[in-house]
C-alpha cells in the first residue's frame, strides 16, 4: 500500500460526495469482513447492512438510501465500479523501470520504446516492436514481427508466436501462447498426415486480457482476432482464424475450435466448447460445460451438451430427475392396459 | 514471403500440370476471399467455382474438371495437399542459424549437433543430447539425459524433463511439457499422502507434434509413449503409462487418464475424457465432450457422457428434447386409465 | 539408478522382514512385467500370483500370505507404500548444488538460503524468500514478495506472482501459475469492462504438490489457500478466494469458480467444474466431468451435468439408455388406449 490518503481526498478523485467525517485516513481496502482499521470497504445492497454494523472498516462506499451506521460513507451509485478506483488509487501497482534489462535479448532489428521495461530473460526477436511505457515481465519471448502497442502488461513465460500483433493497454497473464499454428493436416500419399502451413497471424486489439495459460491460434490464411475489450480467462483454448467480439467474455477452461464466431458481449462460460464454424450472436450466453454444436441467435441463451434454450433445457433437467419414475408409471399403466395381463404387449384385445 | 516463382515452376515442383498461362509470377497464397493479384489460392471442389470466379487470385489449385474461369489452373488430384506444399516452398519458415546463443546454458555434458539451434536463454543440461538442424526457440528447457532427434522444432518455452525422448521431426508448440510426475500417491501410517516415485520415460516417436501447454507425464515403471505421427493439440492432458497410437489425433483440452491405450489412427476430438486403463480401438471415434469409461473397439464410434454408440447417442439426444412433451403424453394415459379418476392408481376396476 | 543394495539391507531401512535370500543384490525396480534380473517388484494380491511366478524380477514386496514362488520377499502390510519408498532409497532424485546460477537474476533486496538452488535464467525479484534446501530449476520466475518455505521444488517455467506465499515440501511441476489476476470486472460509465483489482495473494501450505501448466489466482481482497496436503493435478485452475482443504485432491483439467471452498479430503476428478461459492464437504467425492451447481455435504458423492447423488446418477444414466424403448412402450399404450384409434389425443371414452 501506498501512503494514507484522507477519505475526503480519495472521494474529490472518485467525483463523489463523502458523508461523515471525510478527515478519516484510508490505508488500505478489505472486504466487510476482513477490512480493519484504516480500511475501506463497500457494499452493493442494503441488505448487508447488519453485516456492515459489525464491520471494523473506517469507511465504506455505499449507494445512496444504504444506513452505513458509524461508519464514514463515500456514496456512490456504482460502489463496486469506485471501490475498484479506489483500490487503484490506494495501492497501484508498482510500475518496473523503463528500459532493458542486461540479460534480455533485444534484437538489433527490433524497436523498443525507450519508455518500455524489458525484464529479465527476455527475448525480442528482428522485426518486434514495443510501444510506450509496455512492459515484459521476466522470461518472455516475442518471436521475429510481433507487434505490442503502448501501456501492455506481459507477465512472465508468454510467447507470442511471429508476426502477432498487440493494440494497446492489453493485458496478458503469465504463460499466455499465441500465434501457435493451428490444429490443420492434410493426409498424403502415404495415408500419413502433412500439416497444412498457418499463414496467417494472431490480431488481439485494444484493452483486451487473457488468462494463464490460454493458448490461441493464429488464422491459417487470415487472422485470428480477438476485437477491443475481450476478456479471456485461465485455460482458454482459441482455434484457428476464430474471431470473438468486442467485449465479449470466455471464462475459463472454455473452448473454441476453429473458425468461430464469438458476438459483441457474448459470454462463454467455463469447461464450454464451440465447434467449428459456429456463430454465437452479440449478447448471447453459452452456459457452463455447454458444446455448442449450432448458431446461436443475438442474445440467445443456450445451455447443455447437446446445446438448447436455456429454459427447455432447464426444464429437460427437472425431467430427468424424474425420469425413472417416468419408467415405473410406464409399467403400472402397461399392467393395467386392457386385455394385458402385466407384460407389455401390442396384442391387445 | 520469399521471392516470386512462376507458376510453370511451382507446378512443376509439385509435380503437376498447369493449364493457362505458366509464366505467371505467384507471390503469396490466400482462400478464395483473401487472395489478392500475385496470390495463388485452391479449390476442392467444382460447387466454389461461382466464389472462384468473383477471386482476385493470379491462379488456383485445383481438381480436373472443376472450371477455374479465367484463372491460371495448376490441376491436382489433391488440391489440399499440394497447396500445403505449395506454402512451404514460397513462404519457408526461416531457420534459426545453427550455433549456441551466449546466452543459452549448455552442460559441457549435453552433446549439441553442430547444425542445432540453441536459442537464448535455453537450458541444455548434463547427458541432453540435440540432434542435427533440431531448432530450439528461446527459453526451452532439456532436463538432465533428454534426447532430441533430427529435424525437430522446440517451440519457447517448452520443458522436457529428464530422460524424455523425442525421435526426428518432432514439433512441439510452446509451453509443451513432457515427463512431469503423474499423478499417484499412497497412503501412509498417518493418513497423509505419499507420492509414488515416477520412475519411467515419456518417448515421443517421429513426425509426432504437440500444441501449446499441453503435458504429458512420464510412465511410472514402464514409459508413457506417443507412438510415429501422433497429433496432439493445445491444453491436452496425457497421463502417466498412456500409449497413444500411430497417427492418432487429440483435439484441444482433451485429456487421458492414466494407463489408457489410444489405438492407430484414432481421433479424440476436444474436450472428452478417457478413464483409467481403457482402450480406445485402431481408427475408432470419440465424440467432442464424450466421457469414455470402458473400452472402444477398433473403429467404433462413441459420443457423449457416459459414452454409447455414436447412432444410440444421436437417438437418445433427439428423444431427450421430447422427453417433457412424453411426461405430458403418460399423464394423458393415466387420466384415461380404466377405473382411473385422474390420479395415479394402480387401483384400476 | 545409485549403486546396488542388498535386499536385506533395503529390508532393513524399510523396517520389513525378508524371506528368502537377502543377499541378492537390488539394482533397479519394475512392474512384474517388466521387472529385469536385478529388479524389485511388488504385488498387492494373491491374484497376481501366476504373473509373479513368471516375473523375471529378483526380488518381491508382497503382503503376509502371498506365495511369492522361488523369489524372496520382503513382507510388507502396504506393499505399495513401501515400493514407493523403496524406489526412492534405490534411485533417489539427484538434489542440484547449492547457490545461484551466474544466469540467474536475484535482487539484492531478495533472501536466498545459502542451500537453496536457483538454477539457469531464473528471476527473483525484491523482497522474495526462498528457503532452506528448495530448488529452482530454469526460468522460475518469482515476483516481489514472494515467499518460499524449505525443500521445495520449483520446476523449469513455473511463475510465482507477487506476495505468493509457499510452505515447506512444496513441489510445483513445470508451468505452474500462481498468483494471477482472477477474472473480475465491473462495467463503468461507458459500457465496458474494468479490472476488479485483485489484492489477495496465494497461499500454499505445506506438503501441496501442483501438476503441469495449472493456474490459480490470487484473491481479490482476502486469500486464495490450498491447505496442508493437497494435491493438484496437470492443468488445473482455482478461482480467487477458493479454499482447497487438507489432502484434498482435484484431478486433471478440473476446475473451481471463484470462492469455492473444497473440503479436507474431498476428491474432484478429472474434468469437473464447481460454480462459484459452491461448498463441497469434507470427503465428498466429485465425479469426472460432473458439474456442481449446489453444496455438496460432507462424504456426500455426486456425478453428472447437473450433478445428483451417485447412485441416482448411476440410475438415471441406465434409464435414458433405455429411453427410446420408452418411447416406443408409450406409444404402443396409446395406440391401444380406449376409444383411441391410434392417434395421440385426450378424446377418450
Amino acid at each position: 500500500m501506498a501512503a494514507p490518503i484522507r477519505l475526503s481526498q480519495l472521494a474529490a478523485d472518485l467525483g463523489r460526495p463523502v458523508e461523515g467525517d471525510g478527515d478519516v485516513e484510508i490505508r488500505g481496502v478489505g472486504s466487510i469482513e476482513t477490512a480493519g482499521p484504516g480500511d475501506l470497504t463497500f457494499v452493493r445492497e442494503e441488505r448487508y447492512r447488519s453485516r456492515l454494523a459489525k464491520s471494523r472498516a473506517a469507511a465504506v462506499i455505499a449507494p445512496p438510501g444504504v444506513d452505513a451506521g458509524a461508519l464514514s460513507v463515500i456514496r456512490s451509485p456504482q460502489p463496486g465500479l469506485d471501490f475498484a478506483r479506489a483500490v487503484r488509487i490506494l495501492a497501484p501497482r508498482k510500475h518496473p523501470p523503463a528500459g532493458l534489462h542486461p540479460s534480455a535479448t533485444v534484437d538489433p532489428e527490433a524497436e523498443v520504446d525507450p519508455t518500455a521495461h524489458i525484464g529479465p530473460g527476455c527475448r525480442v526477436a528482428a522485426g518486434a516492436r514495443v510501444g510506450a511505457r509496455s512492459v515484459l515481465h521476466a522470461n518472455v519471448t516475442l518471436y521475429a514481427g510481433v507487434r505490442v502497442g503502448a501501456d501492455c502488461t506481459l507477465h512472465s513465460g508468454c510467447v507470442l508466436r511471429e508476426e502477432t500483433e498487440l493494440g494497446d493497454r492489453v493485458v496478458l497473464q503469465p504463460g499466455v501462447v499465441l500465434g501457435t499454428d493451428g490444429f490443420g493436416y492434410v493426409v498424403n500419399e502415404d495415408g500419413g498426415f502433412e500439416a497444412v502451413p498457418q499463414c496467417g497471424r494472431v490480431v488481439v486489439e485494444d484493452d483486451v486480457e487473457i488468462g494463464a495459460n490460454a493458448t490461441i491460434d493464429r488464422g491459417t490464411l487470415g487472422d485470428t482476432r480477438l476485437r477491443r475489450g475481450a476478456k479471456l480467462d485461465n485455460l482458454v483454448m482459441v482455434g484457428h482464424n476464430c474471431e470473438v467480439g468486442e467485449d465479449a467474455m470466455l471464462t475459463a477452461q472454455s473452448g473454441l475450435a476453429g473458425s468461430v464466431r464469438i458476438g459483441r458481449g457474448a459470454l462463454v462460460l467455463s469447461q464450454a466448447g464451440v465447434s467449428d464454424h459456429v456463430c454465437v450472436g452479440d449478447g448471447a450466453y453459452v452456459g457452463p460445460q455447454s458444446g455448442v454444436t449450432a448458431d446461436v441467435p443475438a442474445r440467445g441463451r443456450v445451455l447443455g451438451t447437446p446445446h438448447d434454450d436455456l429454459p427447455r433445457t432447464r426444464r429437460l433437467w427437472a425431467a430427468l430427475r424424474r425420469l425413472p419414475e417416468l419408467f415405473a408409471r410406464v409399467r403400472a399403466l402397461e399392467r393395467h392396459a386392457p386385455g394385458n395381463g402385466g407384460g407389455r404387449t401390442e396384442d391387445s384385445g
